[in-house]
């Protein structure tokens, strides 16, 4: 049970987002910014670091959503790459630039100290650019607030696989936004 | 030395902000969101929150800044209010109901699944509303974002306390930004 009373129909971050809609929109627009793009890292890129910190956090309902998503991009219809992204993505067939950039992720988010000078020159041996580990950077300190706000607030996540499937779609078609993208359960009648 | 390359005269935060002018936009809407009113919980108890959580994560530009600020709206001239906070807020004299703010805070700052129903039923019990502790996971949230934005990129945070009390005094009077709050060191002539 959350601990703070929120709206009914509303699982994981959107229930903190509708009860305080002048901090979800300013946190839309970021994940809009840091995700919606393929500048550099491409779309699909951007959200299986999103998805890997989230997991490094144990956001259950972060890293369904964006690992959905991130699925969604990647037509990894079944989900088992970023599965194994999750699990070890060093035995993935990644990129070694996703990989540096991961490890660089991964040590963001256990503090910001925990990244190293090694790491961000392995970094850029494979081609990373500043504005790639500056988002990278970036996407990871983000995800150590979004997964925070879920959890720190004990949100309710789906189990509903399609329930993610059905936002992802929406995502990837109209961005990130605090408005009701989750179909409703369907209703046996 | 910065993990990338930054705007010179940008210490902290500005440096990346500066480099990434699209995401500093909302990540300063969602500051001045967070910590520029009074609604509830005060301006200064705000800062205070921001600046234990950036305390936790030994983040000292963070936490100077915004232990500026708090001093700033507190009339801790010596800032030992502030520090005295840092090290043992038990030992203080801040109310029952910014103690147990302060334990949600650092439950948040170790991981959101730290928060427990115990935690949250005590400082209901010396009065904080759900506003009072949706803020306070938010606020707690978003400095673990704010950071590890600073440190893993390595930035470089002034070691001269006046430059933080002058930020200071700008931010209380205009908010947070990314543009040039900071002024320039003294030059000898």
């Amino acid at each position: 049970m959350p601990h703070i009373q929120l709206p009914e129909n509303a699982p994981g971050i959107l229930g903190p987002m509708k009860f305080s809609p002048q901090t979800a929109a300013p946190m839309n627009t970021l994940a809009n910014a840091l995700l919606q793009t393929d500048d550099g890292l491409s779309r699909g890129e951007r959200e299986l670091i999103a998805t890997y910190v989230s997991s490094q956090n144990d956001c259950i309902f972060c890293q369904t959503i964006h690992g959905a998503v991130a699925s969604e991009y990647l037509g990894d219809d079944d989900w088992s790459f970023v599965k194994a992204v999750k699990c070890d993505y060093q035995q993935t067939s990644l990129s070694d630039k996703m990989k540096a950039l991961l490890a660089i992720a991964g040590s963001v988010q256990k503090g910001g100290k925990n990244v190293t000078a090694e790491q961000v020159e392995t970094a850029r041996q494979h081609g990373a650019t500043d504005k790639d580990i500056h988002d990278t950077v970036l996407i990871a300190a983000a995800f150590c607030m979004f997964n925070r706000y879920v959890d720190g607030l004990a949100t309710v996540a789906p189990i509903n696989p399609d329930v993610y499937r059905g936002r992802a779609a929406n995502v990837v078609k109209n961005g990130y936004s605090a408005e009701g993208q989750y179909a409703p359960a369907p209703i046996i009648s």
